[in-house]
C-alpha cells in the first residue's frame, strides 16, 4: 500500500509533494503496515477452486434447511446474511430448541481467518461446514443422511456433477462442504470506510474515528487484531492481564485447551475478527455483552491491563464502526423440490 | 379469453378458420371459462396501495426474525420462498420447538385467495400476517413488543415513514401487516405451462397433461378448485362423500366450525389452492400425505365418491404439475442492526 502510493506520486512527477503527504498520512501509513483491505475480488481457497458452478450450488446448500435432520435449520439460520452473517443471539438455538455452547461467529469474511470456530478447531471453511450439520445441538444430521437427501434430488445431482467434473460420485458430504466453502468465499464485504481510508481517502473517517484508529494501534489492540480481518489470525488467552468474571468467561469452556490439550492453552481463543463488528452483537464467545463500548472497555482491562477512559472507548468504538463493509447481495435460491426418495424430516428425534 | 381469441381471429380476416380452431381448442375454451391465468403484474390489494416503499419494507419484515420473541423465526421460516412458499413439514415448528396444529399453506399467490388460513379466519393477508406473530406455538410475540422492536431501529422508522406518508405514528403493528401484505402481493408465480396453455399455446401441455386437465374438469375437481388459484375460493367439507380416516382428518380439528360455530361447518376447510402444488408437499391441513398421486386419489374418494383409476390419478397429477410457475426472484434483504433499545431475544420464556 505504502510503496504503491509513493509510486503513483513519483509517476506523476510531483516528487516535491512526497514529504508533505507522508507527514499528513502518518496514521494512514502505519495503518497500511498493520492492516490489509478486503479485496474487491473473491479470494482463492486452498484445494478448492472457486468456480461459478460451485458458488451457485454452495449458495443453494447454504440456504437449504434439509441439510438438518429436522429440515428446518439451514446454515443461514445461524449465519443470517441479512444480519451481519450471524444470528444476533447469545448462543444459537438448534435442533429441538437446544442452546448451543458458544456465540455464532459471522460467516462474512470468514475466508480470511487462519482457521474456523472460536477455538480454531477447523482448519478451513470446508472443514467448518461439516461441524454444525453433525452437531446434535445444531442441525443434528449425519453425513450419510445428507448424502441420501442430496442424491434424492435430481437437480442437486446435476449441479454436483457440473461443479465437480471428473468426480465419479460427485454427490458427497465432502463436496457439499467444498461447495459451501466456495460460496462462503464470496461473502466478503469490501469498501468499508476503513478500506477507503486505507486506499488513501482519509477524509472518509472523521477526527474521532481517526483518533480511535490511533488508539487502537497505540494501546495495543492491533497486536492481536491486525491483518485483513483485524483478528482471526492468532490465538490468545481471554484475560492476558486479568480474566473477566465468570458471567463473561464461563469457567467450563476452556477454549482451545479442548483442541490442543495443552495446559497453557486454557481459556485461549482465536482473536475475534472485527470486520462488521457493529452488526454482530452480542460479543465474545459467551455472547454475554451486547454493547460494543462495553466490549471495548472489557478488552482494555482484560487484554491490555488498562482502564480506557470513556473518551478512548468511544473513539475506538467509532473506529470499529468504520469496519462495516458492503453487505453481500444474494438472490434467494429456489431449491430443488423433494420427492418420494427424499428422507422425511425427523422432528421428534433428539440425537 | 375466449372472446379475445375470436376477436383476434376476426381482426386477421381469417374468419373461415374459426370453426376449426374452436374444435381444436375445445379443451382450451372450457379451461378458459373455468380458470384464470396468474396475471403478469402485481394485483391490487383492498385498502392497501401496493407501493415500492411498502413492498421493500414488507420484504425486510418478512425475512426479519426479530418479529418473533426469540428473534429466531421469521415469516420466511415457515413460508420459505425457496421451497414453494411453505416449509415442507407436516405441521410447522415454532417457538420452543412446538409443533403447530396445521400444515403451513403457501404464501405464493395467496393474494388471490378469498380469505387466509385453512379455515379462512383471516379476511386478507394483512389480517393473516398478524396471526402467526402472536401465536404462542409460532412466533410468540405481542403487537406491543413488535412495535417497540421496530421503533428501536431507525432504518425501520424511516422506511415506515416513507411507506405510510401522512401517518402521524407510522410504526404500528397494523402498518407492519400492511407492508407484509404488499410484499406478499408481489409473490405471484406467472407463466406456468398451464398459463401458457390458457394463453393459447396448447403445445406446452402433452397429451397426458391435457387428459389430466380434461379429467380434472369432467370428474368435478374444478367444482371446488377453479379460478386463478384452482382453489382458495370457497369452503367445503373434507369428505363431501366419504370422510377419510382420522390419520388424515384428525377428529379434533373441526376446521371452519371453530370460526363460524355453525354445526354444518364441521370439518369444513377452504379448498386448497393448487398453484405450485408439486412444490408444497406434504398435503392437506394435517400434512399427512407426502405423495401427490395419493392426495389426488384420496380427493377422488372423499370428495367425488369415485375410485379414480391409476391412469386417471397419474394424468391428473401430471396436469397439476403444469401449475408450477416462475418462482419469485428476491434479493435477500439486509436488515437494520439492533442497538441498546432493541428488545433482547426471549428464548427461554414459553408464552
Amino acid at each position: 500500500m505504502t510503496s504503491h502510493f509513493k509510486t503513483v506520486l513519483l509517476a506523476t512527477g510531483i516528487v516535491l509533494m512526497l514529504p508533505q503527504v507522508a507527514i499528513c498520512n502518518e496514521l494512514l501509513e502505519e495503518a497500511a503496515d498493520t492492516f490489509e483491505p478486503i479485496p474487491s475480488v473473491v479470494p482463492a481457497v486452498k484445494d478448492n477452486a472457486v468456480t461459478g458452478e460451485k458458488v451457485e450450488l454452495g449458495k443453494m446448500l447454504f440456504f437449504d434447511p434439509r441439510l438438518s435432520s429436522s429440515a428446518l435449520i439451514s446454515c443461514n439460520t445461524c449465519h443470517n446474511l441479512g444480519m451481519g452473517g450471524d444470528d444476533n443471539l447469545e448462543t444459537s438455538i438448534g435442533h429441538g430448541w437446544q442452546k448451543g455452547p458458544r456465540n455464532a461467529p459471522t460467516v462474512l469474511n470468514a475466508v480470511f481467518n487462519i482457521a474456523q470456530f472460536w477455538d480454531g478447531r477447523a482448519e478451513d471453511l470446508k472443514a467448518q461446514a461439516k461441524g454444525p450439520i453433525q452437531a446434535g445441538v445444531e442441525m443434528a444430521n449425519t453425513p450419510k443422511q445428507v448424502e441420501i437427501t442430496l442424491n434424492s434430488l435430481p437437480e442437486y445431482v446435476e449441479r454436483f456433477t457440473d461443479a465437480f467434473p471428473g468426480d465419479e460420485a460427485p454427490v458427497t458430504f465432502d463436496n457439499m462442504a467444498k461447495a459451501i466453502e466456495a460460496f462462503e468465499a464470496t461473502l466478503i464485504t469490501p469498501h468499508s470506510r476503513f478500506d477507503q481510508f486505507l486506499a488513501g481517502n482519509t477524509k472518509v473517517m472523521d477526527a474521532e474515528e481517526q483518533e480511535g484508529l490511533r488508539l487502537f494501534m497505540d494501546k495495543g489492540c492491533s497486536a492481536c487484531h491486525a491483518g485483513v480481518n483485524l483478528g482471526g489470525e492468532g490465538y490468545y488467552p481471554f484475560g492476558v492481564v486479568e480474566q473477566p468474571g465468570a458471567e463473561i468467561l464461563p469457567v467450563g469452556d476452556k477454549g482451545r485447551f479442548a483442541v490442543t490439550e495443552t495446559a497453557d492453552e486454557e481459556y485461549v481463543f482465536r482473536a475475534a475478527p472485527l470486520r462488521n463488528i457493529e452488526l454482530t452483537a452480542p460479543y465474545f464467545h459467551s455472547g454475554k455483552v451486547w454493547n460494543l463500548e462495553q466490549a471495548v472497555a472489557i478488552m482494555g482491562t482484560s487484554q491490555l491491563g488498562e482502564d480506557l477512559s470513556d473518551g478512548e472507548v468511544k473513539a475506538i468504538t467509532a473506529f470499529l464502526k468504520t469496519l462495516t463493509g458492503e453487505q453481500p447481495r444474494v438472490v434467494y435460491p429456489i431449491l430443488p423440490v423433494e420427492n418420494e426418495n427424499t428422507p422425511r424430516p425427523e422432528l421428534m428425534i433428539a440425537k
